[in-house]
């Protein structure tokens, strides 16, 4: 029994919305040119409404209506934005999760903006892997960065998997993306960089506040005409031998000594 | 022009012995059927090499000969190790990779092990993403670990996805997998494990050496029995609010800081 108010759901595969959804989810950079992005499952969801965003609309099954009521009863959605109501095997569908997804959100991308000085930051350069940027967001986000600049050749940041990964970091951080490295010069923090052979150790090192970590390319590191802007460079200890470690690991290391050295009182 | 010593690569999809490759390659966890794994790439056949390993066979692409001469004439190859030759379309077809694959190895893996007493050890309970867990091995490598114990429900640690992500840091790591989480007695050193709520700051702690670092599943953490066996719980500072950390992240910070303090002389 559906309620007097409840709306059919929409079933049809070919139903214009549906088709939109599917570009959007389908494509990892679909956003640049729609200026939307597909945030998908309870968890993302209630992460950029906690954050005051807003979506240009929910998108729910049958499943995932009393998720969405309880957003709209706590004020965290505007009451004014519509709800899309789907059957669960479009819904099913539409996901590319092996778990079954009853509620999404089309999210208005905020336009690019420029480089912010000043700001704790991270610099992306030329990332490949869609897991390892979102888990660079994640310690960002956690360790007290608040900017995040991905230069030209770097994952799409808003990509399904960057989300994914991202865990809901997006919203919390400002995010510029393919953007051309002389937007270094505008940040206006000393720029850290590790190297293998150069530099004091990481764990001895004293680290400025704010800063910005620029981190390179999974198989070449950060530019060398790049690597030449840093500051200071420093080196993580590695006793096993010449192992070199994924750079999102590397990123959570160096963010999490920049917070330890804040906590510390530099 | 082929030399009068070179064969005729295999270019049938039913040759027996691509039907086994395809078998490795395909299903992450044949390996445990089968006793051998692929390992694919000349990175990760330099890894294996440069720790001493000998695959059963090795498998090149016209393309990939140059290579397996130079190990053969180094000595780090044997000799008497059988190089099978495939052409380029059939070793392409082969390949998940995007970027075309020259050469691979199939390669034994030791049967399990029992779990060492007295070593530096990472403990991974049913951790999911091959990405995390090749992560994690790559920075235990690093890091000075010797031994990683996969509890049962972990991710199959000799998989593709992992073997790729891990970069090599198998071929130096004692590796024990789907076991019991009763054999955690058995490793006689200090576990560890991080919370959000207990226990000293992680920058600030006094950690033991050797230890054992426990790490839990993405969704869940440490299941709550194995969390009450942990000698010393510390925490991460996340001065960004309430984010958590990717797992593999998580990881990296805690094993460094475990190599920072055996430096500093504990």
């Amino acid at each position: 029994m559906t309620s007097p108010r409840a709306p059919e759901p929409i079933a049809s595969r070919d139903n214009p919305r549906v088709k939109r959804l599917r570009r959007l989810v389908q494509d990892g950079s679909a956003y640049r040119r729609e200026g939307i992005v597909w945030v998908e499952g309870d968890h993302l969801c209630r992460a950029l409404l906690a954050r005051g965003w807003q979506p240009e609309a929910v998108v729910s099954s049958p499943a995932g209506l009393a998720w969405v009521q309880t957003w709209q009863q706590t004020g965290a959605l505007a009451p004014e934005v519509p709800v899309w109501l789907l059957t669960e095997a479009l819904m099913a569908q539409l996901s590319p999760l092996e778990s079954a997804t009853h509620v999404g959100c089309l999210v208005p991308v905020p336009p690019n903006q420029a480089v912010q000085a000043g700001v704790p930051t991270v610099v992306l350069d030329r990332l490949q892997d869609p897991g390892n940027v979102g888990s660079i967001l994640r310690s960002a986000a956690a360790f007290g960065f608040r900017q995040v600049v991905a230069l030209r050749g770097t994952a799409a940041l808003w990509s399904p998997k960057v989300l994914r990964a991202g865990m809901g970091a997006h919203f919390g951080l400002a995010l510029v993306e393919a953007v051309d490295a002389s937007c270094l010069a505008d940040l206006q923090v000393p720029l850290l960089a590790t190297s293998s052979h150069h530099g004091d150790w990481l764990h001895e090192a004293r680290l400025p506040w704010p800063c910005a970590w620029l981190l390179g390319h999974e198989g070449q590191g950060v530019r060398p005409d790049l690597m030449a802007q840093a500051a200071q460079t420093v080196r993580i200890i590695q006793p096993g031998g010449e192992e070199s470690l994924n750079v999102a690991a590397a990123a959570a290391i160096c963010l999490h000594a920049s917070a330890a050295a804040v906590f510390r009182g530099l």
